[in-house]
């Protein structure tokens, strides 16, 4: 099994990096003049969790707390991300705005779009089929406890 | 094939950020007291690209120039990685020392033994060779040309 793991993680990482520089190269939206990958990157963690802290938004990105900071700083700026109050006061928490949630849902657009048109002639649909299969089950596996 | 893809591209982002949360929650290693994720990322870049501009790495790794030249500056430091002279003297190009090349040795050993073991009992053999299957060919078609 060892050999295919070490292939199976080099991929994914190689997929994750070239894809990602593939959309932003081959894309000329005006959102991405406007809006950073990695400020849309915030955004769509910071969608997932609904609610979230500066610290685990900062976990979640694999950098550093000042990075996030500043990150998060942009962010509120232009008004696309607030600050909840919570009982506890010690604990900032943020959520998306109107306005953040339809820069998100139209990157998502542009996203799924461009990988739709990409692999549309080149993938068959059990291949999405066993992608999806398999992805599905990683998630499952990632959100349990243990190891 | 859009809801399809919709998932798709949903699922392999959540595999992406929650995995890389799990692991660096789960495995204690010293060499991750040393180095943030973000320094580990940077040293595969590097060593998939072999010689890479800070400007390709900054692309590659969707941040902006200046948070490249922050890492790039850490790991010169730390002697990591070292900047190689070419005839065009505009051109600086980065690669791996043998200390570097060490350090993610290492690295891709302890996430490769973690993902090895965290799968092991829970994806068959044959779902790993279609993961294989479906992200070569996910590979080669970021790697072409068009759309």
């Amino acid at each position: 099994m060892d050999e295919r793991i070490i292939e199976a993680v080099d991929l994914f990482q190689e997929v994750m990096f070239y894809g990602t520089e593939r959309v932003i190269r081959a894309v000329d939206n005006p959102l991405w003049n406007e809006y950073s990958p990695e400020q849309i990157q915030t955004l769509k963690l910071i969608s997932k969790e609904e609610k979230i802290t500066s610290s685990r938004l900062a976990l979640l990105q694999s950098v550093h707390k000042s990075a996030i900071s500043s990150r998060i700083k942009k962010l509120l700026q232009k008004d696309l991300i607030r600050i909840v109050q919570t009982e506890d006061r010690r604990e900032k928490l943020l959520e998306l705005t109107e306005a953040g949630k339809e820069v998100l849902e139209q990157s998502d657009k542009v996203l799924t779009d461009y990988i739709g048109k990409l692999l549309s002639d080149q993938v068959e649909d059990e291949e999405i089929e066993q992608f999806l299969i398999i992805f599905r089950k990683l998630k499952e596996i990632i959100k349990m406890d243990g190891v």
